[in-house]
């Protein structure tokens, strides 16, 4: 039988999802669970891989399973078995054949920022202090240039091994929250470390360190080296993971009669 | 010279304030920071020790220097030292006779609870998970019998080497938030454990394990082994010390006004 897992993680104490010898990971907490209840080793596959630091709001996962736990009962025994920081939020039996992987339409990060005169000890991992002046109009402006089909490749790390650097964003949008602003951005993917690097963009764009208006140009130019921040791991949640095309399309409708309703 | 420092510190990941061999600590990071500066080890004293796990939104600690920074740097030469999860809020010069520990005229804890059907990882270190059902009007009740002046023996740790166990209670009070809520405590000192075994107790009692009207007859006993339960550290915040009594009638005065207003 094979089973897909909704999870939340806090990732402030892992080094990430994917399994690494002598590195707490999402992964390992996970399998060491899934060993315990079957007495073997059981691989789980994630839709995402997600870096060192950084969160999940919604991720997914799928794995096989012979010891005929009834469906609502996963939960309940894998929840027992994890840490605090991690929280299984449904598992649902699918088909032999489904691989949560190549079933993602796509997918929504969100990235936290808060501002002020100090740092809060309390917000440490979970948003990121930028105390800098922003300009709010500028920043909306220079994130438009983003959406729609584009070639990334000014925008996502060079040591990545995938060649194909096209993408489609979705959306991109600022929302003010109590004390900053998140990024939220909707893609059918995302190439290494891209939201981290538009969000550091955006930001020094909010700062006028840089000419947004010139965005067009360094998109055109697909070169990693124009654009050279990277913005933390720790303001970087995993929101959605689109599984069909039906929910990707819902979401992206509601955002747009929300905003028509401001 | 001597200095006063106000500092906030999330508590998540230290083992508590007092410097131990071989853990991180609060006192070892400042400390670490300080003999940078100085070229030499400088102690710091705190108005308050602080268990692993417990956090400060507000405590305060003085030591002795020479160096000659003026007033208005030593808050950005110790905050550019110092862990993102430690934050120096103020820096005052203040007379080399004082000592802070015996000009605290009192304390402020909160100890906050999330509620919900599932935990949330990302309230891991910061709030405790109570999922079960809370009747507010018992607890409210239950919790004006610790106002005034009582031996806690019974509501504090049997390993404590204090052997008066008189304090005197001025607020105690239930706060509702957007996900559970917050104890909210007064006092003119407290016993070690006494805040997190006081709200285990009322939870017992909102929860119906326990009869809260036989409270006066359980602080009368003077017996530990009544209350057997803690609770967990991370749900406690030092918020408030009262460096004077000026302070302390202020703020009780202040929430007197709230409550009346209401």
């Amino acid at each position: 039988m094979r089973y897909l897992v909704k999870v939340s993680y806090n990732g402030s104490r892992f080094h990430g999802f994917q399994y690494q010898k002598d590195a707490r990971t999402v992964q390992d907490e996970i399998e060491q669970v899934l060993r315990r209840m079957h007495k073997e080793f059981v691989r789980i596959h994630p839709a995402s891989r997600t870096d060192a630091g950084v969160h999940a709001i919604e991720q997914y996962f799928h794995f096989d399973s012979h010891i005929g736990i009834p469906e609502d009962k996963w939960k309940f025994a894998l929840n027992s078995g994890l840490p605090k920081d991690i929280l299984v939020r449904e598992v649902t039996e699918i088909s032999d054949e489904y691989h949560v992987r190549y079933h993602s339409k796509g997918k929504a990060y969100r990235y936290r920022i808060y501002q002020g005169r100090d740092r809060n000890p309390f917000q440490d991992g979970l948003k990121v202090f930028y105390p800098h002046a922003l300009d709010e109009r500028r920043m909306r402006e220079t994130m438009q240039y983003f959406i729609g089909t584009h070639d990334f490749t000014s925008f996502s790390s060079a040591k990545s091994e995938i060649e194909y650097k096209v993408r489609h964003i979705h959306r991109f949008d600022l929302v003010r929250t109590e004390d900053g602003f998140d990024f939220v951005i909707i893609g059918s993917g995302f190439l290494y470390n891209m939201v981290r690097i538009l969000v550091a963009y955006v930001l020094e764009v909010g700062q006028g360190r840089w000419d947004g208006t010139k965005t067009p140009e360094i998109l055109g130019a697909r070169d990693r080296k124009l654009v050279p921040k990277t913005a933390p791991a720790e303001g970087l949640y995993l929101e959605r993971v689109f599984l069909d095309e039906k929910a990707l399309a819902e979401t992206l409708q509601q955002m747009k009669n929300n905003l028509e309703k401001h």
